[in-house]
């Protein structure tokens, strides 16, 4: 089996030694002398390239036997970042998994595919939008999920910020809002939020499913990466929807952590998300076009026969940039609008609108 | 009961404006004249105070409706940071909590007092390894153990880099390393290293506790941040030592993401840490000494009656910073050494060192 190989941008001076300090600390976290021959020999990892490039960071490339990941995507993670993640000036920016390794961690059980069949939309871009905000009852949710559902889109979630709070508590919103979004369209799905409590995460995916959900939404930022995997797992059939929520720091800032389409395309991707939401250009956060079509690209390409995950861009998106933004990422995407639906208090027709934007956008070939 | 205060550091310009964004995002994430009257009376967050300082970055103190949190520590980092943590320029420096908040949530088990007890170390500096590098055999990894536990460690932990590869099998090398521990020293406690597959972490936790071992050491970042308390649950008496790997995204650079007081201080304790690793100063990574202290200070300073968690500072930790570290920590504390044990290949002899150094050290009373 071949390497797992990790790309790095090293910012700041002497980035050769400090790509060979990080290849250290990433596997044995000790200096070579002090380690076993036996250790040294199988499970260092080792700098394959450094290439410095004037006024940008300079690229480390390092090697690390793939035994390492002990084929979980949570090691893997430890791996790839866990104490680098600590310091500042460096930088994941690319990974290449030997395709054993990938074919041993859990990828999308849908994908593109099985989202498409679900809201029986062979074709075209996904609509989408969040049931928000916190603070509204469960009638109020309810009437919103339906207007929403009626009015054409094909995925209704809910807000991250609805947890069990006492406005609309889980166990009595989510059965309410299933028979609301089925009510109002038979082919729109509906995806409940399931937050971070690790004791009642299996409990709350279960009772979702048997409420009638179609999949759940999930933060791995606080549920952990691994709550992806266990999601479907639990929930066969269902959706699984990553949401960015407390995984941003890794991104805030160019000179540390992830690069956005490693984290929110290829990782989250790999840990079993079958659409992954990211923060698009022009709204409320700060990721640029090439970053957002990035992640698009990663989510999407081919990767070990893995199925491609349905890229989610969201935070400010609007009826009237349609077709910008489906010319941009092309139909494979599901497009997420929240507050644009609000105006006018007409979710139902605001929805209406939104899907006549999309059917009539004709969006660009991709190459 | 009370409300939830955060307060931010605002870096760049228009802090106040930015401010009242931050408070929408983090509870309504939807524009306020949009939302439902009785959602913006009841759940809408509130900018209290916005102080401009010249040179640094603006303080913004945010009021959050507890009932926000849902009661839920998830909830809470949901609330805390969720969406803002993709944004630069924007870092949570402290929380206050309303006492009815922080005693639903799990906070430490054991604390200071539970690991003093276990150990049967009353009083003194603690002191701890870590079992390294991965690729050792079960074989050599269990003669390390014994070594150190001879040699007067209070506490034999295993390395993030552990997990389940072939080269030391989870299965195989638990009950053997717990068993080298206790033959080397029945006051040592064994802590293996569970993972972050969602599926399997209980399962682990459970395998651990029944082969002998004393707690486990737990990786918030991957595992979630809900399985700290998860690990304490099904491990009653057992010790809960949480590991910073892939949590360093919120505290790498200071422009963003996370005090790392409030981080491995606060949130960790809160979430269930009995003891919380972070790097200390001087060693491989850049916190500060005082960011360290406040680390520190955060995990033991009163806080609505929740037990204290015990700061475990390590990464380039050594024995001739003994005296250093004890004066400027204090005694309660868990030092934790690794590369520096391994030196001259005499793993008992140097713990032996260690243990002398730190009794001979006089810790400064702290104020």
């Amino acid at each position: 089996m071949g390497p797992i190989t990790a790309v790095y941008e090293i910012s700041g001076p002497d980035p050769a030694p400090r790509a060979g300090l990080v290849a250290v600390e990433q596997s044995h976290e000790l200096p070579t002398e002090l380690a076993p021959a036996n250790a040294v020999r199988d499970s260092l990892g080792h700098v394959r390239t450094v290439i410095e490039r004037p006024g940008k960071p300079a690229l480390a490339t390092v090697d690390y036997p793939a035994d390492l990941a002990g084929g979980e995507l949570g090691q893997l993670l430890v791996l790839l970042l866990g104490n680098v993640s600590l310091q500042d000036g460096v930088r994941l920016v690319d990974v290449t998994l030997p395709p054993l390794l990938a074919g041993a961690l859990a990828g999308p059980r849908l994908g593109i595919a099985g989202i498409r069949a679900l809201t029986g939309a062979p074709e075209g871009a996904l609509l989408a939008t969040a049931l928000k905000p916190v603070g509204m009852t469960v009638e109020q949710l309810a009437t919103l999920a339906h207007e929403v559902a009626a009015g054409g889109l094909h995925v209704v979630k809910e807000d991250q910020g609805l947890a069990n709070q006492p406005w609309a508590p889980f166990a009595e919103r989510v059965p309410r809002l299933a028979e609301a979004v089925r009510r109002g369209n038979p082919h729109s799905v509906y995806l409940p939020v399931v937050n971070g409590s690790a004791a009642r995460f299996a409990e709350q995916v279960e009772f979702a499913r048997g409420a009638g959900a179609h999949g759940v939404l999930v933060m791995p930022g606080i549920a952990g990466f691994g709550a992806l995997a266990h999601a479907a797992e639990i929930f066969p059939g269902g959706i699984v929807l990553a949401h960015p929520s407390f995984l941003g720091g890794f991104t805030a800032t160019a000179s540390h952590g992830i690069a956005p389409d490693v984290l929110f395309g290829t990782l989250l991707r790999l840990a079993g998300a079958d659409a992954t939401i990211f923060p698009s250009w022009g709204g409320r956060f700060s990721l640029s076009r090439e970053q957002c079509l990035a992640i698009a690209d990663a989510a999407r390409r081919p990767l070990h026969g893995l199925a491609p995950a349905l890229p989610t861009p969201g935070g400010g998106m609007s009826i009237a940039r349609a077709p910008e933004l489906l010319a941009a990422y092309g139909p494979d995407t599901l497009f997420l609008v929240g507050g644009d639906l609000r105006r006018g208090n007409d979710p139902r027709g605001a929805a209406e609108r939104l899907v006549a934007a999309a059917s009539a956008a004709q969006p660009a070939e991709r190459s």
